[in-house]
């Protein structure tokens, strides 16, 4: 161990898939062995998304948790936690809120970004825009040194690390640590329609659930080089998802096979069938274990309570205390 | 008693004035033997204005406290409760924050006013913006029936009433009676320089706490009207602020000498310093009584901690409860 903490989670807006865990939580398994690690489920902000169908956003929670489970995180080591059940935090982002201008706010190019992608327009919550704001009381609540985080979550991170400093100086002492970003081997994973970004929404996933005949049916379809007709045209590598995908998920044994089949591809020797079918059964070999650790928590709803409501008490103290030194940097009544 | 409940309450940016008295104060007075009354100090709320300086709040918050106390409220009927006591409440607002545009927010005409009075340009921040829904959380938390306001809060209680609908309506639920606003019988006091608003960074106020020859001095120095030279010219009563605060402060018995003095001033045969003169006893006589009142609590800080932090364990109870409530009616996990 360490000694230092890990902050990190997820929108529960839906099933997590393999661009969340190249992106993230490759990450979050590997280091919960060196570092206090807290995985939050930020389920108040899927309200930005399901402000009109709040009730689903329960469901997504314990959806999210077996996922995290399922990729191998284990609840022995991490402290699960649930936003909405820490109070204290919301205050402290009340405070941080104070400390950030609303211009500053408007300008994050995450938020732009999505305002643009979700085709927002103006149509968008004050909580959407306070979100970075929220994201930062997250990270500082629990005093986190490392975020494992994806590309796109980069100018949240830095919104965090600039509260840090502001904080620490307004209040004069060294409650916060400035949190460093871990961004995850894959900053952000192409979906399989080609897309740059995989999302739910876009249909272009594939789930870290997924049944093996749909993960089949689902490559098959990929959206390959489009320019390529024929199994003997030459096809391009380069950008294509096929081979985006058979680099980031392929292990060492299949590093080779892979080469032959890039260069059997450009000089047309290959068809985009069988490097499918090969493709195919590396994803099929990954998920295969998250299946098997899944099916230890799926069907026990009171072992995942459990491990979200006593994750979130632990977490709750934590966030408690950090809001108290806050206070007492700012001289506010106790 | 009706069996509703009032909230109410001041941002702690410095000592409460006549001008808050005749707002709101004295409806609060009045109402406090027929509803159950919260009285907030929106400390967090201060930051807005103190960012730079956050430890003069604490100071504030007692000295709002002391006048209110000295105004005529009883502790044993009134709880007076801190905000930043109550987490719950910023997470209350969080959910709010969920279901007001952004465009709304910005929209909001006290905010408007506010940025163009302090000049603040660009220069605002964040949780300046989130302050209506802040204040909508103070209203909403306990439930409150009447909000006692002032004037130039009347958009923030506008909000919050769209609020209570918008969550009643997403939850399915009657958690929220939507709140009436009750306005001061004057909604806005001229200062004692002419200037429509009455505040302490403008250094045209008369405080609660004011002494008898500094009130003195403040009503001789009065702007009156800028025409009359001589006190044998004849002055205009309407909008003179030495016969406003007359109307305003003036009681049943001194009506007849108030109507004689408008007459005998617009007819020039009265000069003002004899009017501010009658008006300096007046005043002199209204603060009295609050005086005394202070004097009972001024030197002992133990009590008004013991109020204070009382009063904010009983308000936090009953805001976690209907942040309970909120998270039924949004099926979110308790």
């Amino acid at each position: 161990m360490t000694g230092k903490r890990i902050l990190t989670g997820d929108t529960p807006t839906g099933k997590l898939h393999i661009g969340h865990y190249v992106g993230t939580l490759e990450n979050r398994v590997k280091l919960q062995n060196d570092y206090e690690t807290f995985v939050l489920s930020a389920d108040l902000h899927a309200l930005s998304t399901l402000a009109d169908d709040p009730s689903k956003i329960r469901g997504h929670v314990y959806d999210v948790l077996l996922d995290n489970l399922a990729a191998g995180l284990e609840p022995q080591k991490v402290t699960f936690f649930v936003e909405s059940l820490v109070p204290e935090l919301y205050e402290l982002s009340a405070f941080l809120s104070m400390y950030v201008s609303h211009n500053r706010a408007l300008r994050n190019p995450t938020v732009k970004d999505e305002i643009k992608m979700k085709g927002l327009g103006d149509a968008f919550s004050l909580g959407f825009v306070n979100y970075p704001i929220y994201q930062a009381a997250d990270i500082l609540c629990v005093k986190a040194n490392l975020v494992p985080v994806g590309v796109d979550q980069m100018a949240h991170l830095e919104q965090a690390r600039e509260l840090a400093r502001d904080m620490n100086n307004i209040s004069g002492k060294e409650i916060f640590p400035v949190p460093e970003a871990l961004v995850g081997r894959v900053g952000k994973l192409v979906g399989t329609d080609g897309n740059p970004k995989m999302g739910k929404s876009l249909n272009n996933t594939i789930y870290l659930s997924e049944e093996d005949d749909s993960i089949e049916e689902k490559i098959m379809g990929m959206y390959t080089d489009p320019n390529r007709i024929h199994s003997t045209d030459p096809g391009t590598v380069e950008g294509n998802p096929l081979f985006i995908y058979l680099d980031t998920f392929g292990g060492e044994l299949e590093r080779s096979q892979i080469e032959e089949y890039k260069e059997k591809y450009r000089e047309g020797r290959v068809g985009d069938v069988e490097v499918k079918k090969y493709l195919s059964e590396i994803i099929k070999d990954f998920i295969k274990p998250m299946r098997e650790r899944r099916k230890v928590y799926e069907n026990d709803q009171k072992e995942l309570n459990r491990i979200i409501i006593e994750g979130s008490h632990k977490a709750r103290k934590i966030v408690a205390e950090t809001l108290d030194e806050v206070k007492d940097g700012l001289n506010f009544i106790k």
